[in-house]
């Protein structure tokens, strides 16, 4: 492992965030707030500590595939230290340890918050807090389509030659000529849903900030009641379509961008994850009718679609207090929460595609019983799956459960009660924001102790970075030197 | 599939279950209670019925394979069935489906029970009630380490060679040979279960009840309040012992019988369920010393021993009211619950050897990442783990949990809340007996609606026979005429 390749690339990130940050603080002008100076310090310190490592780096080697995980790993980790420093130099986040949770659930595009009274904030923290989600969700869509199939991280391996791009031994120039492709992409998806937003009734500013949210499907909101203390259907159904879109592949909708609109249709995880939505949408709709939740079909559909779309997707946004309904939709949205967005998409949890694989394994392990000697094989978009590449996303899952179970094992030893401890990991493993118990959707991350935010972070950056990414940091020969 | 040939099995099964009944007739003689006609009436109803049958189908063909899953599936639910009669025709459970619950319960050793006044009930019903544990423990121990490894199920295979006995095309003459081995054994740990539990002071009744109800891992007790209600530290030691054995792969007992008692030490399940059971204990102790439960380290261990043996073997009995202890000890269980016993013993859940397999399979998935030209192989007790073996046990993981998510949410939908549905669900699937919510270990199943109910038994069933065996029978290839 060399550690002047993996500090140049993290310099280059700080670098990066510095520039970044500058939009914050003409935020803060145009709105005569007075932390234009705290986004300053913290851009000048960013630049001034990347600018520096990057001279003293200057002959370090290039990026190789190995020390790709802990670029990966630790660039989620100093992008969310220095993204913290303007909550806190503000004082508007007086606690460090809550500025640092704040910064990484958004990088992480998780969207846990600790924040009360979100409406009182000034205009330069809450742009800032929705542009953490906005670029960590960047960085997922190059880590999920150009990074992680070079690495061979849990299936997306799949995605190696979906995405055209010149290929080449070392990962710089593969990477930013994907990156480009898809950025515009996700360029192009946030400036239409602002614009939709507008047309809806939203200001800008709130706009903008929810447009990032909502690409990154990370949940922060700019109100105290979420999207639903709007009381806009018209903006509750444009953030709808466009949560739809955040969760799907982004290598799609680059090819619908080129041309090529069958993608979609043709691929198998985005059939699979239309129908979770249509079939989990129905059957909650359903139950709401049942039991006259709501006053007409209309008021249901719209809520049922936004937060299964909302827990899907992994975004958490919310538009009604869903802990009132019945439980059997606790109990499918639970099931939602787990199964995520599609690979390559902003989108947390478990991912459709590897959701997909799971059950076509166990489908054909059961056939396997009657014909023992039969030759089964997985196929995946009209492919065969090599048996590699099933045993990485089963070892995936597995890595999934294990992570998730050692969260609530260590949280409850430390006395927190089960409920808030098998909602905040769950929520925070799957990037989704909202947990249940104490961290539920009605209330916020505020009053966990400090040990807990930092364990949850932990729990965020692991799962954003598809597990492996992170976990393979703490086998010993992750850091042998080759 | 020839229907005739899994149907002479059956009626087979019917005469021996018709035989057993007369065990309990002679107790209600002895106790000069009413019953005896109701057992007497069961024996000949299944008599008339098994003999019936098996003059007819005279002819029929030897079992091959692929009737094997229908005989196991339909075997259970069959003698179930015959068994729920004396509970319905004595009156003392007068709702059939009831009646139906506490034999299904019994038999596939979940220890589920819908019975209220336990104690008023009489002695023939209560030695039946666990007599149907005990018959159905045996049949686990014959389907785990005869049947299953034949049919390749779940990674039963491993135990293909574990138990001498001659090799045949035809599956009878094998199975007989197993089957007298291992009964011998199951009878030999019953016996002296009963002698140390009369020696430690219980009579004679209760010893035969508790022995049969533990070495079966059922959970079923003469008391209202299962075994702390006997107050005698001298009985749960007793029983903390035999609970220990019943998890245990039954042929490392044989092979410990018959003078080779190094294969405790070289089993690796074995290892492990120890290492599983002195952490857990360790870690519950501490936690409950901490928080001051009871009066002496002493009491505190022996109530944190027998917990976590009783879920991890998923026997179910209790001695008390763990719901009480801290929300660390209630994570741990619920983990210990998913593990469930040794394979190859009467313990349910999903076994330690498939956790094993898994917890292996994870990290050699992550160590690949690092070496992505490497070889891995998965090693268990000193043998390379075939490819297909491996994908196998993750199949069945997989299949574990659609069957019980499939099950809360059917649950829910019916109105349920979640944490009954959940604990139901865990609880019937896994055979452990008591579950959470309504149905917690301080109430029972009685308040269940009776679909509800069905829906239960449905899932001891699939539970107890290692999900594969069931599942297969809902593939329309499965009975296609071969």
């Amino acid at each position: 492992m060399s550690l002047r390749a993996v500090a140049k690339v993290l310099a280059f990130l700080l670098l990066v965030t510095a520039a970044c940050l500058l939009l914050p603080a003409v935020v803060a002008v145009i709105y005569r707030e007075p932390d234009w100076r705290d986004f300053l310090i913290t851009s000048g310190i960013g630049a001034a500590v990347g600018g520096l490592a990057l001279t003293l780096l200057r002959g370090a080697p290039d990026l190789r595939v190995r020390e790709g995980f802990a670029v990966v790993a630790l660039g989620w980790l100093v992008v969310g230290l220095l993204g913290s420093l303007p909550f806190w130099l503000s004082g508007q986040i007086p606690d460090f340890t809550d500025a640092v949770f704040e910064s990484i659930s958004g990088f992480s595009t998780t969207g846990s918050s600790i924040l009360t009274d979100i409406e009182g904030r000034s205009h330069a923290i809450l742009f800032w807090r929705t542009m953490t989600h906005w670029l960590g969700g960047m960085g997922i869509v190059l880590l999920a389509l150009a990074i992680l199939p070079l690495l061979g991280v849990g299936g997306m391996q799949l995605f190696r030659a979906e995405v055209p791009g010149p290929v080449a031994e070392r990962l710089t120039p593969r990477i930013r000529e994907t990156a480009k492709l898809l950025w515009g992409v996700y360029v192009l998806l946030t400036a239409l849903e602002v614009v939709a937003l507008l047309l809806a009734g939203m200001s800008l500013f709130d706009a903008v900030c929810h447009a990032f949210a909502t690409m990154a499907t990370g949940g922060f909101s700019n109100n105290d009641s979420s999207v639903g203390g709007y009381g806009s259907p018209a903006v509750e159904w444009v953030i709808i379509v466009f949560m739809f879109l955040a969760g799907v592949n982004f290598s799609l909708h680059f090819m619908a961008l080129t041309g090529r609109w069958r993608g979609y249709a043709r691929d198998e995880e985005f059939r699979f994850y239309g129908v979770i939505i249509l079939l989990s949408t129905a059957l909650i709709t359903t139950v709401l009718l049942g039991a006259s939740f709501y006053p007409d079909a209309g008021t249901t559909v719209r809520h049922a679609l936004f937060q299964v779309l909302a827990i899907v997707t992994t975004t958490g946004f919310g538009t009604a207090d869903y802990l009132l309904w019945p439980p059997f939709t606790h109990a499918l949205l639970l099931v939602l929460m787990a199964v995520g967005g599609c690979a390559g998409s902003t989108g947390g949890g478990i991912k459709v595609m590897r959701v997909l694989i799971l059950l076509k394994h166990a489908k054909l392990e059961l056939r396997k019983m009657l014909h023992p000697r039969g030759v089964f094989t997985v196929w995946f978009n009209n492919r065969p799956l090599s048996p590699g590449l099933q045993t990485n996303v089963l070892g995936f899952f597995l890595l999934f459960m294990v992570v998730y179970i050692a969260g609530v094992l260590i949280l409850t030893l430390g006395g927190r009660d089960l409920v808030t401890s098998v909602g905040a990991t769950a929520a925070s493993i799957g990037n989704i924001g909202p947990g249940l118990g104490l961290v539920g959707p009605a209330s916020n991350y505020s009053a966990l102790l400090a040990w807990e935010k930092w364990l949850l972070m932990l729990m965020m950056i692991i799962g954003r970075l598809e597990l492996f990414t992170v976990l393979v940091l703490f086998l010993p020969s992750g850091w042998r030197r080759s």
